[in-house]
């Protein structure tokens, strides 16, 4: 949720101008991703939302984020599709900033999503893992087990200013899945950021997945786990067996898992739930007085960790559950 | 720029529902209006604004300003028509806050108004005073004199924190006002609050009057001189004279002012800059390190209320130029 750049009049003209937009109509920044700044822009030729990508975005991913969107909207994936301006170009410059015009989606984000939305999810994660499949650019997940080190290294001094006993609890966890975390699943790209907040309904369908700036090269099977814990646990972090059936039925029903996913997706959940433990105990610990984001507690994902550390098996998420 | 209370899927589904306005196919949180929480929100009939009022605006206030911007709508004036539910009430509750929808107007705001855009402002505040004069509701300023003193002892400890000497100069300013505050001036409904945020253009034609949530029954030429703070200065802070010329005389072209208030406007102006200057001492020394909201620096309004301080005459605003 943030609005970092602000846009003058003058450049915004001059930047529509060069899509060949026609009159502006309308232009609102939006509650939208925690990373850029986000605006709502009509046209006489459409709506769009203009992307101004923060410091927190490395300018050099920028052509594998939209290169990938352009590849998975050809594909009839329900994602955003980026404009190219008269001269070709999808990735510009706007106040100072990269910047990029993306189509507008219809749809809204589930808060608490049902049974049957964690279904469509599923279903369609494993068509994004199925048409990502023959995308040739590669970029390396910086927050894999590697980049947890770097996180944890960063946190440790402070973090039990949070929680007493988190740096700890976080050390052990680090060590206990550095020798484990597997390494021969089949890969390709994930969106590695897929929440509630990044997946826009009409009713139960998905019309579309949004925010795909932590996609990267990784186990595929990671990704089911990301979703296994931003989908499927409720409001007191209770795990709902119901919903992580939902979603592994229908991501199934478009890419089975291998007997060496199924094995390892206990582990990778724990994994998933540590990651965004860490970046949220580094968020939090990081926060800036006067931003205008307000970091997540990273609590629910302690939680979270602490319920995947005692699975002993993927049928306890609801696995072949029928 | 603020989306303070977050609303879940049922309970916004149930409300636009009580309205009759079919399918919801978008709901984005807007960084628009710094005391409200406000959400574009589209259904199959149409698009809308969705506000939920935060505490700062007082409920026993909303008839007052949902019933001004209906007045004026039905008279054609270019503002938000507030929306009524099958049950014909405008103002609704939605996450224990009280709330209204209200129509969505196309355009957008300047970030530097041009002079065409000064004289555009001019002339549609000229018929929001013309429009409002039968408007039947009263509602009292409550940031006028009486105001700025009760803002003035909030803010007189700290405020040489800002600047070293500002609670001297805010108190002689205040001592000042307070014998000479103009009593016989025209009256009726005053926007208070029209800056060039709260106004949309398509080209140089106003589209929209936006936010209305500090009107109030003022002193009409009071509203001049607050859009004269907020519109003829050039981002140095150095008044621009064509810009004045241009928004008096298009002003003066619906409603001329009278010699009373011409002598006042010099006057009226010291007070309105002191009024965003107290408001914006108090909000700076009261913010809260975790809103979403970053409060203006007051420094800009201190320059203007010296400039207005050795202005001698409205002529020097460009009044009557020609």
């Amino acid at each position: 949720m943030a609005v970092y750049t602000d846009v003058s009049d003058a450049e915004l003209q001059a930047f529509l101008e060069s899509y060949g937009m026609g009159r502006l109509t309308s232009f609102k920044g939006i509650a939208e991703g925690v990373e850029n700044s986000n605006f709502l822009v009509e046209t006489e030729k459409g709506r769009f939302i203009l992307t101004l990508y923060e410091k927190r975005v490395s300018e050099a991913d920028l052509p594998y984020f939209l290169g990938l969107m352009e590849h998975l909207a050809e594909k009839r994936l329900p994602c955003p599709l980026p404009v190219h301006d008269t001269q070709g170009r999808s990735l510009r410059e706007l106040a100072g900033r990269p910047a990029a015009l993306i189509t507008f989606l219809e749809g809204i984000s589930a808060r608490r999503p049902s049974t049957a939305q964690c279904a469509a999810l599923g279903n369609v994660l494993g068509q994004f893992h199925q048409d990502g499949a023959d995308f040739q650019m590669r970029r390396e997940n910086s927050l894999g087990p590697d980049g947890w080190a770097q996180l944890f290294d960063a946190v440790k001094t402070d973090a039990d200013s949070i929680s007493p006993g988190l740096a700890d609890e976080i050390g052990s966890e680090l060590e206990a899945l550095s020798g484990k975390w597997p390494a021969d699943l089949p890969e390709g790209v994930i969106h590695a950021d897929l929440f509630p907040d990044n997946v826009l309904f009409l009713d139960s369908k998905v019309s579309g997945m949004i925010d795909f700036y932590f996609a990267c090269n990784d186990r595929l099977a990671y990704d089911v786990a990301i979703c296994l814990n931003a989908w499927c646990f409720e409001p007191d972090v209770s795990f709902n067996v119901t919903k992580g059936q939902a979603m592994l039925e229908a991501y199934q029903a478009v890419r089975p898992l291998t007997d060496a996913e199924r094995e390892a997706l206990p582990l990778l959940a724990r994994g998933a739930a540590l990651r965004f433990l860490l970046t949220r105990t580094y968020d939090w610990l990081n926060r800036d007085a006067s931003a205008l984001v307000l970091p997540k507690k990273p609590d629910e994902y302690l939680r979270k960790l602490r319920f995947h550390r005692q699975v002993r098996s993927a049928a306890e998420y609801g696995l072949d559950a029928r």
